[in-house]
């Protein structure tokens, strides 16, 4: 990777280009300084230019025969190699779905009905999977249903302090009537990569017939994705994640990984995914994709270096890790994670308590929720599973930048998180501690 | 009903403003007449508009407590409300979803899974449904899999020659074990309107327990849609079919149904989907929806008339059904079929050899697949369930007009059909006998 970066333009661009660290138009980015990409990213300009045709006159039916449909059909074929060449793969290895979670509950009961349709041999055991702790609801929130209905078994391997899972801890959980082990290439709260590749390799020197998936919603267009370097059978991408709309994700299944679909009907996506085709937004998806490509190196570096400074601004701001200020959470190495990702939990803070304040200024999101009245805040699990102490837990903030944040930004987002930061503290500070928030009480001030 | 039509306005539009008859910008409308509004609609001028905010600005994830979040929340309540006027629920009654296809799975999902819960108390005997013959592949594929995996036992109801189901064979078809009654609205090929009340009646007087869904993709802005007119639990719409894009659905749930999740994760519409929402196309569904509510006497006139005017005219061109000429499939009686749709049999021709000639210049569908050298043609199951006679069926042409299609759309169209059907006439009747293709000598020339 280089380190050049694309210098944001001083003029606004026509619409419908864009370049990295260009200033988005819309009225909300006058006021608001949009640190929230890991929550979803805005449609970046040349992927709405490229969709634009789509909402306004090619409108027909892929599946159709006539002049109508065969742009629609030519635009997907189009998407699916630009996806395709991104995860380098096999076009027809892609099947676009809807959703990050549609991909993800996908790929787990396409691998469960694989199971069960080869379970003759094994005594008819209840299929067994195996994830992480840190997975995204799409993930652990099937899983805890499904195994509730007694459709499956599961265990969620724990992660270190920093948020990585051991591939040893993989392969420990593997077991013979394993299917699947599902791991997420990069948490989406606090940016920890994990070894997907290596937890593969481990799980199937255990068990070789266990299908392996990645949900790489948050890696793509921040790290490198290949599946064949990944080492998975499946892997779930999303679309606003990385400059597409909301409404469209893709499953990379691999040629050789047994397949069952999720939805039945029509013959569309080669009979894999029944539907009428969301073509504005899977054109959108190639797009984005296009752009990852082309963008692998700019994009990443440029992340790193705004993502850098804020965390260096909020430390000065607020003061370091010596038990009265800020904390990082996550990997402490730069290379296990994500470029554009800051967990930090500010001590003596209720960060969402903090993010409500700055709701029409600062756009961020919270490691816990604390509501008014409850005993105890609400603490995310992946920070839970990471051991984070409580009072930072309490105090994170999941701050992530893109392809349009800006240094002023960063700046003034910084800025405004701190002192209000500082104004919660003295506020907290005043009241008798008999008044003071749960939150607060229960968690921080000992 | 009214019979009040909108004149087509002489001058274009400006963007973004429509009106029923205007005719639609796109190079493809200057060539090809239209006709095939049932497998797809345009994107509506208004519904264009009202998306394009959220394609170029709007952006945040609804589920974020920011400035950038209000905006996206905002409009999809509005957009809940807008569906939930045109079908009388209450707005918490409707789950968006990707696809009519995912609404349909998903309406079955959550009437097994309900079986599944309660079957306790009824031996353990696997769920039982019932839908007709004549139904969407998203039900009867879905059936025919879940069958296969020992999920479900399903019975198709037969339909009468016109294509309507009895009601009393849909209640002789339910058992004890039944636990879900699926009947579509209207038919997409020969629009004929099944009476789904009647049905539900019957059904439930037969077992009160069974729930019922209406797959109404095809009857939304086309004649009335009221769920609790239609007696229904359940009821599937479908944006691409009423002038919102190919990509966001719609699955009504009444209140005191019993409800399954399809996707697990977050915690996305309520608790019912998971996944980040479609922001952009749940606009348009609830836009276009509100277009339905506003045009519900206008547009189902305006489509009749026009619709009428092409079945005389193709009568007028080929012969009336005195067994040469064309014959109309589908019910006789006006108010048993959709206002727009006309499925016609053309003695004599291949529709889908006839179509292929015509893809540049007429775009509809046809009721039969017929490949080179193949040995029969592969007819539709609808045709199939009604035992329209095979040269008819092979024939037939499915005709629909819809919001902006034009006199000239139809007049045209009409003219090129008739001309292309004689020319195709005349080209076998040139052939020697054993020249002919398989599909004609096998089903029309005797």
């Amino acid at each position: 990777m280089t380190t050049t970066t694309t210098p944001p333009p001083s003029t606004p661009l026509p619409k419908g280009e864009g370049a990295i660290g260009s200033k988005l138009p819309g009225r909300a980015h006058e006021t608001c300084a949009y640190l929230d990409y890991n929550a979803t990213t805005p449609i970046y300009p040349e992927v709405a230019a490229a969709m634009e045709p789509f909402l306004w006159e090619h409108f027909g039916n892929p599946s159709s025969g006539h002049a109508f449909a065969a742009p629609c059909r030519d635009a997907i074929a189009t998407a699916r190699n630009r996806v395709a060449t991104v995860l380098g793969c096999a076009p027809d290895e892609i099947v676009f779905t809807s959703c990050g979670s549609e991909s993800d509950n996908h790929a787990i009961a396409s691998a469960v009905e694989h199971a069960r349709r080869s379970a003759g041999g094994r005594g008819g055991r209840v299929p067994h999977v195996v994830t992480t702790a840190v997975e995204h609801p799409a993930i652990l929130g099937a899983f805890y249903t499904l195994e509730a209905k007694g459709t499956l078994a599961y265990d969620a391997v724990r992660v270190n302090a920093e948020g990585i899972v051991d591939p040893g801890d993989v392969a420990a959980a593997v077991r013979e009537e394993t299917c699947l082990v599902t791991v997420m290439h990069a948490n989406n709260e606090v940016g920890a990569i994990q070894p997907v590749a290596a937890c593969a390799a481990a799980a199937r020197a255990k068990n070789p017939r266990v299908l392996v998936h990645a949900d790489a919603a948050q890696s793509l267009g921040k790290i490198p994705v290949k599946v064949d370097l990944l080492g998975v059978d499946m892997c779930t991408i999303v679309g606003h994640k990385i400059g597409a709309p909301k409404g469209v994700a893709a499953l990379y299944v691999k040629k050789t990984a047994p397949f069952s679909k999720l939805f039945h009907g029509g013959g569309q996506e080669s009979g894999r995914r029944a539907g009428t085709e969301n073509v504005m937004h899977v054109v959108g998806l190639g797009a984005a994709c296009a752009l990852v490509t082309k963008e692998e190196d700019a994009l990443p570096s440029y992340m790193a270096t705004l993502r850098d400074a804020m965390q260096r601004a909020l430390v000065a701001e607020l003061g370091g890790d010596d038990g009265a200020g800020v904390r990082v959470n996550g990997p402490a190495n730069d290379a296990d994670r994500l470029p554009n990702t800051l967990s930090v939990g500010v001590k003596g803070v209720s960060a969402s308590v903090l993010l409500q304040t700055l709701s029409s200024s600062v756009a961020a999101s919270a490691g816990a929720a604390c509501h008014t009245g409850a005993a105890a805040a609400s603490i995310s699990s992946v920070l839970r599973a990471m051991e984070i102490p409580e009072a930072y837990a309490v105090g994170t903030l999941r701050l992530s930048v893109g392809r349009h944040t800006t240094t002023s930004d960063v700046e003034v987002g910084v800025k405004r998180i701190a002192d209000a930061a500082r104004a919660q503290i003295s506020e907290i500070d005043a009241m008798p501690e008999g008044e003071r928030p749960a939150w607060c009480v229960r968690n921080v001030f000992k």
